[in-house]
């Protein structure tokens, strides 16, 4: 069922329950390779299933729109799905097994526990969106003991669910490697996302000033720079030249903390949220 | 290593670090039954361990005094400790492995996860204990991930307990079934707890009054008595007849909820929380 057989032609299995998932993973070949994602599938998740499929024996992708990640109702309601696209691309992209369950499949009734990771996820997007990587951490603890992976991979795109999931993992010893992989970008610079199927042509046009703002801190970094309110200014600066962006925050953090640093001794995270119309994009920069 | 000889000769390993103990399960025979205790072992946990070794080709018991479940520090300097005397009781009682691990093996620096239980925990002793059970729930999760077992032994003296540990194995995907046994009783009905060594010679002859309240209870219910209120006043009546002991809680309760019930329909949890002295002591009676 789970046979090897050229990328072009292989068969990927959909599975929609613990059950299902349970009875193909007995037969799986180790090691495992986990891709959890909430579908709309693009490049960057290809990226991410062709490296699992690389370093695993077995791929396994999930497809969950997560509700309890999602602040906002209206937001998860907007949020993109086609599923048969998803099947396809990761079919192509050498995925095994698709796990697609249903929101009652990974919350059933009388569902009551939740994960919670603490100093990581408070600043950032744990700021603006109360309740989310409450949600990430539960959504993906239940993932990884669902799936059993030896190692599951994430894109640095979101660089504090990176943290919080690591974090989690670790702390709940589930023997699960946590692998974070580049953010996969348009020739223009902007980092793929589900998210930009709603931006409108103008928007699309504007949201590059992103990576423009992080170059542009990471020029001054490289130039000398240490000051974290210097680099942090270089982001607003740059965003400003672009009017239809409204910058929700700007940081340039410890990668261990990200608590905002006034200089920079060591590693650092650049990144921001920034308001497109109804969208709201976020990038990162790693400084070394 | 985790030879199989008579009970009496067996062999018992210690182990006290999280490798220790993967090194040492990766080659045990399954299934794997765990036993997490917080040491101080007794005649409760002699039969939870004789009932793993029975029904598992491996047995573990844990021996982790975890200071999260403990609001008051006062209360976990005092709890018991006799580290050499339980190892001999878990190798009496027919286990292989010891995982006694240090806080720090437990909770390394940067830790900083919980695992929180809702309704179910809210109740009774988690009402009486704020964050108990968020301590319970974060080791057992941490547990269960380190242990792998295919069970795991509770004591039904700890009745909330279980239900809290069931639903967060659960909720989370742990692949861990939670097999709950009969509390071990003292000739006099005192249930044994490690609690019971603080109590004085004349707070330990007063202690079965919970015993005879729970019996009182169950007696007018086997005579029809449905009413919650009855039920708990013949508790609180039973109680009073006995000066040392001053009642906490007293409870009749549903047994999937733990919601107080004003009239029995069906299987209903009495429990209650009594203090002597300094030593709380708790004890319930499933009602069936």
């Amino acid at each position: 069922m789970l046979t090897r057989e050229s990328p072009a032609a292989r068969e990927v299995r959909v599975v929609r329950t613990r059950a299902e998932l349970r009875e193909a993973l007995s037969a799986a070949r180790r090691p495992v390779g986990l891709v959890p994602t909430m579908g709309w599938l693009h490049a960057g998740h290809r990226a991410l299933i062709e490296r699992a499929q690389a370093e695993n024996a077995t791929t396994v992708v999930s497809i969950f729109v997560n509700p309890k990640q999602f602040g906002d109702p209206a937001d998860l309601e907007r949020y993109p799905r086609n599923e048969a696209r998803d099947v396809e691309i990761c079919a192509e992209s050498g995925a095994d097994l698709v796990f697609a369950p249903s929101v009652e499949e990974i919350y059933p009734p009388g569902f009551d526990t939740s994960v919670h990771v603490g100093a990581i996820a408070e600043p950032l997007e744990g700021a603006a969106r109360p309740g989310h990587f409450d949600g990430v951490a539960t959504v993906v603890a239940i993932l990884f003991n669902l799936v059993g992976a030896e190692r599951a991979y994430f894109g640095q795109k979101d660089a504090q669910q990176l943290l919080v999931i690591r974090q989690m993992a670790r702390d709940l010893a589930i023997a699960t490697e946590v692998v974070a992989h580049p953010t996969v970008r348009e020739p223009d610079g902007l980092a793929l996302s589900s998210r930009n199927v709603h931006l409108t042509p103008e928007e699309r046009a504007a949201a590059p000033v992103l990576r423009r703002a992080l170059l542009a801190a990471r020029a001054r970094w490289e130039a000398g720079e240490r000051s974290g309110e210097a680099l942090r200014q270089e982001l607003r600066d740059v965003l400003a030249t672009e009017s239809l962006a409204t910058p929700e925050y700007v940081s340039a953090a410890d990668t261990g903390t990200l608590q905002e640093l006034d200089h920079l001794a060591g590693p650092a995270l650049l990144s921001m949220a920034v308001q497109f119309g109804s969208t709201r994009l976020i990038d990162n920069e790693l400084l070394p």
